[in-house]
């Protein structure tokens, strides 16, 4: 299958940042084949008019728990300890494949036409959300959260662990990499018992080239905690269980890293996965970005599960991660629009390790358009300015990932809404809330 | 000509905050007629089906400066004074008449179909601004934004207050109420030379019945120069020039003031028109929000210009109204989302001065279809919580105004959007930027 999309405005992300006014770019089977500034020779099995449309990178979603899209506002309005404790967990702990399937698919339709093309996803019933996943045609890194409150003998035979060993075997790379498998760790604060399960996990990344995902700093009670009693934070006490050697972390939220998490973020390449809204939502605090940009961190962006968001639309990441900056230091330009695009293009292909998040011959073909015709997006002075500050997830006109379109002018090529719809309504609702 | 919305999930904003699932809502000409739980008898004109929609109040930007739409994204990535002098001010110098209506024409289409029916507008070439839109239908009060920088003999003869005088004769109050006329002090840094003029009009204001709208405390370097100078705040010393006299004031931003400030905007009845986005994005900082709340004063919600947001989509704002002091005070619950949906509805009407944001009979019926049926707002455990974390304008289905539907499925039925964009492109932009 080849496609050609003629006469594009194309924000490539390439190494020179280039926006190209005039840009035909082609795509064959899941791969960007070309980007050229005039219709390049041969022919193609579709061809789509680009006039009036950003052709840019599929957004990259660095952090979520997407089967908590059921929770949308669930238990909202109340501090966080009776949201968790009253709300959230008691609903999680029922929810069955079933829910977390329908949860996941009502996600996948949300992400698709907000154009998010990859996702790092930490949660459970991982066999559930990748079948759905395959479907959708998306691409996933996957991991089970691990949790432990008790000691462990043989973690290797602890039941989050053999779930790891078996995805990794099953899924890890599977459909040409639309899925990977990352190992997590889910916090330190919940694992703190069993630090031998952190030495294990470690090691099985860095054996396996898996990336390990794991929530870092996100409150100061964590921060502070931690310090007390370890004289050292999260991210520095698992270090000194190797959780990160295998090269590729992610910490989710940091709020509360200090410099010298920093410095360890960087010499280790743990990437920060930034979530402007849970953290404002959930009273967590902002996290220093500025800083953390400075100390050379690669910064990514996620939205969190939608139970503290409540929204996948990451459109909506894209300008917080610039504007909260520039309030909080007073300083217009402290995160620039490049920057925050940045984040969730180029900077969220390095944190799950894909091949993604730039116009470029090579590169997986995860590609939307967004309407510049719209109201909202005229005039423009500047389409990046326009990208990160007024677009919406509701801008995307179409959301192709690994070459294949999931969502065009509304509808979804993969996706059934209207099932998704009923599994939500008529079996998980009634099934989680009576 | 009466209307009938039926079976629609009511949000109705009055004394008790009552969601009502299953409503029927009668309009007769510009008003609401009928809040019923069952179907009203007699008959109708048109009858809305209100399946899986909710119907709101139609949401009020108590702070925006329409025609600057034309400068969405101009300058970005600069320093404010360098952006407001290399850009924004030599930009507006070239603004004509005609580019003054395309762009108060394309920020209507933006409005409405993100579901905004009134707004407060400072700005010039006011009777431009007001024929666009008495033809687009819905409600404004307008205010010509008054600076002055040399010392005034007869401030009765300022053009601008010629201008005021010209507008409130012949406009305010014009078409049933759809058009009000305001007095506006620009602020006091940019009138600083003419303190009679903020005599003359604060007497105008109060003498005419018309509402007061100043920029207020947007920067610390104003508040600062302004407590040096005059050992007050800006907003108290323009209280003693009886400025505030006429008993409804709008002060927008409020960003630096004071508690005692607070005190005297409670008693006098100064709104405090909140700009969450534009103040993070020009680095003015974080307004005090809750402070506000517990002072008692009235917290409507702006946009402020789209040179400055870069959007009019007022449900960011209702979002971030809520999140950015959670975030700020790490308390998950320090500004609700009902709070939040005050300020856009109820609190608005009051810093308008209208009888509007609430569903009663005998309000003007200005009024939205929220579509809850879209994958970004299901589930609904809380419609409360999905209108403000989870819905974005473009969820918007129909914007009626004053009885009159303005927007319905994507379409405009008093704009002319191709039109609009026609003299964006080919003469506003030709002309001002060359």
């Amino acid at each position: 299958m080849r496609t050609l999309f003629s006469d594009v405005t194309a924000v490539t992300m390439d190494g020179e940042r280039r926006v190209l006014p005039h840009a035909w770019v082609s795509v064959e089977g899941d791969k960007i084949l070309s980007v050229d500034l005039e219709r390049p020779e041969g022919s193609f099995d579709r061809e789509i008019p680009g006039a009036g449309m950003v052709l840019m990178p599929g957004l990259i979603n660095a952090h979520t728990h997407i089967p908590m899209t059921l929770l949308r506002g669930y238990g909202g309005g109340h501090d966080l300890q009776t949201w968790l404790n009253e709300y959230i967990f008691p609903a999680e702990d029922r929810l069955d494949a079933r829910c977390v399937r329908a949860g996941t698919a009502l996600a996948l339709a949300e992400l698709v036409s907000c154009g998010v093309t990859a996702i790092e996803d930490m949660y459970y019933f991982c066999e559930d959300m990748i079948q759905e996943i395959l479907a959708a045609g998306l691409n996933a890194n996957i991991c089970r959260g691990t949790t432990c409150f008790e000691h462990l003998e043989r973690p290797e035979e602890y039941q989050p662990c053999r779930d790891l060993q078996d995805l990794t075997e099953r899924y890890h790379g599977c459909n040409g990499g639309q899925i990977l498998i990352d190992a997590s760790i889910h916090a330190q604060y919940t694992s703190f018992a069993a630090p031998n399960l952190w030495e294990y996990l470690g090691r099985f990344a860095a054996d396996h080239g898996l990336g390990m995902h794991v929530h870092v700093s996100e409150t100061q009670l964590e921060h502070r905690n931690c310090q007390r009693h370890h004289k050292t934070s999260p991210l520095r006490l698992l270090d000194s269980y190797g959780v990160w050697e295998c090269g590729r972390g992610i910490a989710a939220h940091c709020v509360w890293c200090s410099d010298t998490d920093m410095e360890l973020m960087r010499k280790k390449n743990i990437s920060c996965a930034h979530n402007p809204v849970s953290n404002l939502k959930l009273g967590s605090g902002i996290a220093r970005i500025p800083e953390m940009l400075k100390a050379g961190v690669n910064v990514a962006l996620g939205t969190d599960g939608v139970s503290s968001n409540n929204s996948h639309d990451l459109f909506e990441e894209l300008k917080l991660a610039s504007l909260l900056p520039c309030g909080v230091h007073r300083d217009p330009v402290a995160v620039t629009a490049m920057q925050a695009l940045e984040m969730a293009t180029v900077n969220g292909a390095k944190a799950l390790g894909r091949h993604t998040g730039s116009i470029q011959p090579g590169y997986d073909a995860d590609l939307i358009l967004v309407d510049f015709t719209r109201p909202g997006l005229i005039p423009c002075h500047d389409v990046v300015e326009n990208l990160v500050y007024s677009a919406r997830g509701s801008d995307v006109r179409l959301t192709m990932a690994r070459g294949k379109v999931l969502y065009e002018n509304g509808s979804y090529l993969t996706l059934d809404l209207d099932k998704i719809r009923w599994e939500v309504e008529h079996y998980a609702m009634p099934h989680m809330f009576g």
